[in-house]
């Protein structure tokens, strides 16, 4: 396995500049507090930034996409070839996160990470299938060791792509159907959170459906009974597309970049990443908290304040797009706010 | 008092376009609901405009200052000038609700609504004063019947401004050292929720401070007995910009705009407005709910969603402008989305 390498913004070198950073908020022209969460984001991002005047610059969101074998179980309402007709929609402009991507400036990547069909990559869709969908973990795993160290190092090449590009400021999307599965099963052997409080309606099962999915998973979880590491868990219960998303979401943090955590399934993502170097919580900002059963609780878990609670649950990155111009105003405010040593104001509370 | 005329939304007639914008919001390429509360916003503002394809034109803030002459009983820890100083600061562009303005390309139009201060209209500040602040409302009315009047109509001749220039989304804030007590007073008589529920630390008081200021509205509610109109009612507790805000949000539904609710201040200015028009609620988006003690008590009377949740309370419409991208997407969704029918992809649920 790789070494990551996330300088932690919570070390002791750094006490001075965040005493810094804090004194600057505080002197803004409002009463002490007052701008509340965008207070916070604004030193997260200072932090992130290692200065008291950051900037976000060419947004994007990246999107893997990928097939499940377990879909063969009926975990899910949504046929299988929504996967690939939705990978060229996005593209297209007319999903969800395409006019989302359009209103706040971000640019789109889709990358093909395992899609069980033959794509047509002059369609601007990357190429960075593994295979044809995981194998079905009922009884086996989703993805050999070597298929999840692939995958790990081609979602760090996607965003090494955007960086490049002049990126400081990413999130991860998923299109995938069945992956609610899979990151109910991460969610419940990673954090230890009882599988039942894990498994929610995903793109709309209705309660027989839900309970039908609880039974497949209990089942798999009790056909690979052990201690397992993070990343054995990760490549048993797949998929390629959320492996992809741990590998960028921890490149991302090595390079310093703002990360926007999407809904249930990136929140899952970026528990796997935590498990695999804790550093990375640092540079993760929670778009959303969607109504997937159990996305509040992994949220907790994982000490998050999601910025948004609209209800959402498409994924694609939608939640976290969403967000962004929330995370915008807490730049603009730290930017463009007077302090009250400048103007004259007196000082209120 | 002037009669109102506010279409109802609710009205029959509009099933049947209800129904339509409905049909239309569900044959987007997503998973039924899976956007959320952006399918409800979406929603509302075809049924405010009437129109399947909305658009959101020309935003405008109007904040409107003034001062209270219930400050004198130490009801607030900010100093009477901070309301002329900040006045003038927002129109500068270093002040909180300045940069929310320039994110999102709102027109700020500052309202001297009563200012205790002898104003330089050349700033840009416009003069629709009434009087230098309010009377304490302690053994008084803080404003005549006459003065309350002018501010409903002066609050309106703001509002056909702005509408005159193109504009079809307003959001309204406010500036005036005192004026969550003149809030919550509004609320425990208007809403019939106990004072001791309406009374928080406003711009930063302590606990020490909040008791004292309980201690103050409680004298002057006692000292006004008996049962009252709401428009005696906003009479005696004032201020003249929150008068102002409600002439301005009942002529705002009149003419069919989206209106965007700002924190506990201008919540209760909608409760108020909704007590003379109830229709005017139709029309209302609730971008955020505040820290401010009773906020959220008053959003569940009113059955408001608000759209945010960032722990805000620096007023001067800032909630509702940061919450405006959020209604942008909402009206990007109904209109660059594809619908199943359109796109060649398989309905999913």
């Amino acid at each position: 396995m790789k070494h990551y390498q996330i300088d932690s913004l919570k070390a002791e070198a750094l006490d001075g500049f965040k005493a810094d950073a804090v004194y600057k908020i505080n002197d803004l022209t409002k009463p002490k507090g007052s701008l509340g969460q965008l207070e916070e984001i604004a030193l997260q991002v200072c932090m992130i930034q290692h200065t008291l005047t950051p900037t976000l610059n060419r947004p994007y969101n990246i999107l893997f996409a990928a097939d499940h074998g377990i879909l063969e179980e009926g975990v899910s309402v949504s046929p299988k070839e929504v996967t690939w007709q939705q990978s060229y929609h996005f593209l297209e402009g007319g999903a969800g996160i395409s006019f989302l991507c359009h209103q706040h400036g971000f640019r789109l990547m889709v990358v093909d990470a395992g899609i069980d069909h033959d794509m047509d990559y002059s369609s601007g869709i990357i190429n960075k299938k593994v295979r044809k969908g995981t194998t079905s973990y009922l009884n086996a795993a989703a993805m050999s060791q070597e298929e999840m160290e692939l995958c790990l190092q081609r979602g760090a090449e996607c965003v090494d792509m955007a960086h490049a590009d002049g990126c400081n400021v990413i999130s991860f999307g998923e299109m995938g159907c069945g992956n609610t599965s899979s990151s109910s099963m991460w969610m419940t052997t990673l954090a230890g959170i009882p599988l039942e409080d894990c498994v929610g309606a995903g793109a709309g099962l209705d309660k027989p459906g839900i309970s039908h999915k609880y039974q497949v998973l209990k089942q798999a979880l009790e056909n690979w009974p052990g201690n397992h590491s993070t990343e054995e868990t990760i490549a048993r219960y797949g998929g390629f597309e959320m492996v992809m998303a741990v590998g960028g979401m921890l490149r991302a943090a090595e390079l310093h970049m703002v990360i926007l955590v999407d809904g249930f399934i990136m929140t899952n993502c970026m528990l796997a990443a935590s498990k695999i170097c804790p550093e990375v919580l640092d540079y993760a900002l929670f778009g959303h908290q969607g109504d997937e059963s159990g996305h509040k609780r992994i949220l907790e878990y994982l000490g998050a304040k999601p910025i948004l609670n609209l209800g959402l649950r498409l994924g694609e990155g939608s939640g976290a797009v969403c967000a962004y111009p929330i995370v915008e105003s807490a730049v603009r405010m730290i930017n463009e706010m007077d302090t009250f040593h400048k103007a004259s104001i007196t000082k209120y509370f």
